[in-house]
């Protein structure tokens, strides 16, 4: 992990985030790290987002006290939740339907226990969430208010087909359709006597590229500070501002079949392979000299469980075998740095060539 | 983990090495659990692979004494296999390069400590190994002998092409190559004055298809412990044989859309799609009930980091909707048990319904 790319790419989105007079509420899905969650909350109000409970647990040990919990709340957690929670600290939950918000509101009654709960609307990705426009919107608040002791916050989205979107306005129109999605579904609840204090937008790639927030409240990119592949073919970030790489060895040279070996593979490295959407010829990552370069056209272009191909992009171009003797090291890009982090339980957190730093992380459910 | 198809498939590769002659040095390169590697050695000589040299420490902690760290050995770690060693503990290694070799016989002598190494074998796969006639494979014996404290132990080969061989015939004459291929190289390597006592073929595929073993010391197969939709897709094991599934709960529907939500996605499952290669439509996972039966035609067909998309196979028969209500828990078999399990750092075991073991995993580097 690259201290300094890593500051620089807080620093940018905390300062879109003041501009824009928004909370920052970054999600910690991403670097799963106490220390980064610190740097990146440092100029807003702490809150944080994060996409297990265990998340969440690991954040409260380590001082946070405003957790949005941004995966839609399974029954069968809320004990959980209410167990997390303490004097002060919070798990805000998210419902996007009524079943579960009858579950919520029934279970904060039987246990005694507040709970701050936001709606999560879909604004164009169709993963979770009820539409802007939905008929049981009003319903899911209402059965959260079957009992007094659940705060309805707010509605909240996660614009994930800014994923899919073509250059920056394109992400800019997703952004202004999440934006405009969010404040139609607040607007509704309001009519129906709801306050909805919190309106939040979320994706790294919105947050880069979203005009006005008008209506918002907090926004919820995660992804951005490390950056990786995707997001730099999707034009989010450049290949210099991704923060961190995995270290691998070369472990032996096939030269007949113009490739080598290193001693990282598929769960060193994750067999996310989208950054070949935005990115053609990305395979499982760019290959760097040890200062980060990358060695152009050089590519780890197929993984097993502990072994990565490297590989010219197009396969036909000679390797240069002698930059990469056996024994030598490189530095790998990752395609998706969320699932690339998360085989691992620690950062090695280096400035230049020096290791300044191990930060852990937290992983599993 | 489903406790009785774990020993099925243990005692059924078990039974083979056997009725074959040979040792079962089984790869714990999927299990990484002490556990599962007591059961799998419980008729044998007691050795196992592994595929990390953290795999190794926590195995030596376990009471293993023969491991074979079956991944071409980065130089930088031989410092770290010798860490390992201890009294009569061996932590076998693979090189299949002179300058690797050399590296090893140079530091064994300046360390002053004993070595055991394999010469991989490409038999085929053409990932790592030199191939059965490779001017090389005597200089690296060579180059491993200038000190005396390494020991040419033999050959090892992983047949990874059985992986892309289509049904049992197929598989059967990977595993013939496999066989003769190592056994070519050991008698070359028998004519240049080394013993190489030890031949050592290794693939869940071929070691279930294979029909001679004769040359071949012990066999080293891995992914049989669990198996997999990958698996079952060619053919290895029965759907009803895979021993490992993901619970997930539903936290919503889009009933608009003919899918639901699952709080098991990407860092859940993994991102491997492989499965689909020997099984149309395999998406992420096969949904099954809690009682481990598949669905039919109910899939998880996309996933984001900690959501599953569940829908029906072809997208168009609708999806039953009735049978998976909000919060209800199912099933999901996984597409390549070495990565999905990777992501756990326990085994919840079972025996039918009834959860009777916590069985801990090693996981990282």
């Amino acid at each position: 992990l690259d201290r300094k790319k890593l500051k620089r790419n807080l620093e940018a989105m905390s300062e879109r985030a003041t501009r824009h007079d928004l909370d920052l509420r970054p999600h910690l899905k991403t670097a799963k790290s106490v220390e980064i969650g610190r740097l990146a909350t440092a100029e807003h109000s702490g809150g944080i987002t994060v996409s297990t409970l265990r998340e969440a647990a690991y954040f409260i040990d380590g001082g946070f006290r405003d957790i949005t919990y941004a995966v839609g709340l399974a029954p069968d957690k809320i004990d959980t939740v209410a167990g997390l929670q303490g004097d002060d600290v919070w798990v805000n939950v998210l419902v996007d339907n009524v079943p579960a918000a009858r579950m919520l509101a029934k279970r904060a009654d039987t246990l005694g226990v507040a709970f701050r709960a936001f709606i999560e609307i879909d604004t164009g990705d169709h993963r979770a969430g009820l539409t802007p426009d939905a008929e049981d919107l009003v319903a899911v608040a209402q059965a959260l208010d079957e009992s007094e002791r659940v705060d309805v916050r707010g509605v909240l989205s996660h614009a994930g087909h800014s994923y899919r979107a073509q250059g920056a306005d394109a992400i800019a129109a997703v952004a202004e359709e999440e934006r405009h999605g969010l404040v139609v579904a607040a607007q509704r609840l309001r009519d129906a006597g709801f306050a909805c204090p919190a309106v939040s937008p979320g994706s790294t790639p919105t947050a880069v590229y979203g005009k006005s927030w008008a209506g918002c409240t907090e926004m919820r990119p995660g992804n951005y500070m490390f950056f990786d592949l995707f997001q730099a073919g999707l034009g989010t970030c450049g290949i210099d501002d991704i923060a961190v790489s995995v270290v691998a060895t070369v472990i032996g040279h096939k030269r007949d079949y113009n490739r080598l070996y290193v001693d990282a593979g598929a769960l060193a490295l994750s067999k996310d392979a989208s950054a070949n959407d935005t990115m053609a010829g990305a395979g499982y990552g760019l290959v760097c000299d040890m200062a980060g370069q990358p060695v152009a056209g050089v590519r780890v272009t197929n993984v097993s469980q502990e072994h990565g191909w490297v590989a010219t992009a197009n396969g036909g171009d000679p390797l240069p075998f002698e930059r990469f003797p056996i024994g030598s090291r490189l530095r790998i890009l990752p395609n998706h740095s969320c699932l690339t982090a998360a085989a691992y339980d620690r950062y090695y957190v280096v400035e230049g060539h020096a290791l300044v730093d191990e930060w852990p992380r937290i992983n599993g459910w």
